[in-house]
């Protein structure tokens, strides 16, 4: 049907495998499984339909549109889904009685969470989300791989600063040529974000005072944006002499999204902003050592607020005063907003080959956002960095 | 705090105004809102939060990122949210008691959505994002304004495919300069969906056996994509002389979406597809004189299938067989999938100002989609379209 690489079945198969021992582990009969990147992960398609994996034995992908399609990418059994009425008989008949079913609670919408839960009268509900979103923060050598080809390509975009930047070229402009060479390489230009309401277009390129904006969005950095009804990112601003330049840049291949961010800037930074800068590619350091398996994701956290605090910084930590983001890092993959999540209040253990983006930054009001990025796999001796970007500050001369 | 242009606060007022006589209409006390784009529209700011719409009086924006920007853009008042223990109290004190909630059931995931709906013990759950998609779906002054500045933005795309498309160029590279002239335009590179688990990157240009490779989307052309990882739209495939090529393009002003598609060829398409894209032309022409207000949705799908069916064409029409979307047309404005739906089943009267985007469209498996699509305004003496390019076939030499 179609020449692109599919995920390799073994993937598929390991990844169900691994689901179902999780279900084992939460006593969960058997799980309903629809949103579009979980879907992805657990078939190997991203055709639209729902997935039942029962605790033991092979799941089964009932698929709305394309079925076609679906039979061609997907390594687990394909049937047509049919009229939603049978759909619900189907399964009792196939996976027999089900005493705790689990849906994926932060993503499926009420309404249909309502016509689906009517399949299984008088069964417990839970949440099957977190301990498949767990499941995925540990990536396989298929999916590092993938990431390590996205590397390559943001870590082309810094070598094209110097040719783009200069006094009154806009954010916009510099993220359009970005844009065009990513997509180029073969970039989605679709991010994808699991929590509700979020999303991103490309990444940020943000400058001064516009890229110190405050927002919804929960990352340290806001921007301006280019309209009230896209209040983040690049704006029309254009760059000035003195100013920190964010480059927060991703990419995507196969699905996997790489983060990286670099500063640039035109002539020199002020004093202030040169320090606080020094201390999140300090905090970043002491970031590598101390990811190790074993350690809670908060610990991360709580030492860099300890050296943001040192340093003075602390009310300036991951955005500014009451629209400061709370944690450091976040799991990238085929969402941008996977687990692990280095925040206050997750004690839970690194694992080895979880795959983190670490983006310590300091925002100041009217001047702008300082700040590195990092995407890391957990090693045995610490996080080591699957982004290749070299660390200094591209300068342009003014 | 910053330079971008507001909503107008009479927009949002009479928005509220037409939201709360649905209310009424409905015999709902109040209305929980919370999905970016129904918050936009309501309040005139994308901050994250929880609106509060009773039947009568005020509404209340209880914000939770950022405060400060929903503060400075909102037309509704704005209160921080604080903890969500206390919000259920703060609601009941401010508004009383509720029998009727409303939520948004098609997009409020499950996990939320029996969050919130313990602050209204005993209440009944009705849904209420169908009567605002509805208002939604009528345009007013300004928002029309919006529309027909993006209109003018694709129109412009138009004009450059002459220098960009020949034998060779690959669909992704034709896309790219597309996204690259759009994005220096203003568009903010986020194609809003409403619908679960749809997503779409800039549009479509696919090309012959490409364009028709089935996908999950709701849409008539599927497109082969960049990856199994986002299966639709453009992909690497190069253009070949002889082969319909769609542009399927839309762009984003102040968050309105126009939709248009339009065809090129290398050379000259043969007889019979050359024909198939005759069909589709008569048939935007008959939507464009039957759509006048009090016409039923439904009526413009029924006709355009007789006039298919009438050209033999009609297991082509809308995709192949099994994948064959089941619409003519759709609804535009801040999301790409607004009502109304032309589609079987919807005897809903058009309404005076509702956008549509109509686009019939034949494919041939193995050979391409042939179409075309015009995004219209409902008026008195029928449909009046707002996009504005040439409806030829573009022809490039060989």
């Amino acid at each position: 049907m179609h020449p692109l690489p599919k995920v390799p079945a073994s993937e598929v198969c390991e990844r169900i495998t691994r689901f179902q021992a999780k279900l084992t582990e939460n006593q969960i009969d058997g799980a309903i499984i629809t949103q579009n990147v979980d879907l992805y992960y657990l078939t190997g398609t991203m055709q639209n339909g729902l997935l039942y994996v029962p605790q033991s034995g092979e799941p089964r992908f009932y698929v709305k549109k394309s079925v076609t399609r679906a039979e061609f990418e997907a390594s687990v059994p394909v049937e047509e889904m049919g009229r939603m009425k049978q759909l619900g008989e189907r399964l009792r008949e196939t996976f027999g009685e089900v005493k705790r079913i689990g849906i994926e609670m932060d993503v499926l919408p009420y309404g249909l969470a309502t016509r689906y839960l009517r399949f299984f009268p008088g069964a417990e509900v839970v949440d099957v989300a977190f301990p498949l979103r767990l499941l995925r923060a540990v990536k396989s050598e298929y999916e590092l791989k993938q990431l390590r080809l996205a590397a390559a390509h943001v870590n082309q975009i810094i070598t094209m600063l110097p040719q783009y930047i200069r006094t009154g070229v806009s954010e916009v402009e510099l993220s359009a040529q970005i844009e065009h060479a990513l997509r180029l390489k073969g970039n989605i230009g679709i991010y994808r974000m699991r929590g509700y309401n979020q999303e991103l277009c490309l990444g940020m390129v943000a400058s001064g005072a516009a890229a110190a904006t405050p927002t919804y969005f929960d990352g340290p950095a806001g921007g301006l944006g280019m309209s009230t009804a896209s209040p983040q990112g690049a704006s029309r601003k254009t760059f000035a002499p003195g100013e920190p330049i964010l480059v927060d840049i991703s990419t995507v291949v196969e699905g996997y999204i790489i983060d990286q961010t670099r500063m640039a800037v035109i002539g020199e930074l002020d004093e202030e902003l040169t320090r606080a800068y020094e201390v999140t590619t300090a905090i970043i350091k002491e970031a590598e050592r101390m990811g190790k398996p074993g350690v809670a994701w908060q610990d991360l956290y709580l030492r860099a607020l300890e050296m943001a605090e040192a340093a003075g910084l602390q009310n300036h930590f991951m955005g500014f005063g009451k629209d400061q983001a709370k944690f450091l890092g976040h799991g990238v993959g085929l969402e941008f907003d996977e687990l692990p999540v280095l925040a206050r209040g997750f004690e839970q253990p690194l694992e080895k080959n979880m795959v983190i983006a670490i983006e310590p930054k300091f925002t100041f009001p009217g001047r702008g956002v300082v700040g590195i990025e990092n995407t890391y796999v957990v090693t045995e001796t610490g996080l080591k960095s699957i982004t290749i970007a070299p660390e200094e500050i591209v300068r342009i001369p003014e």
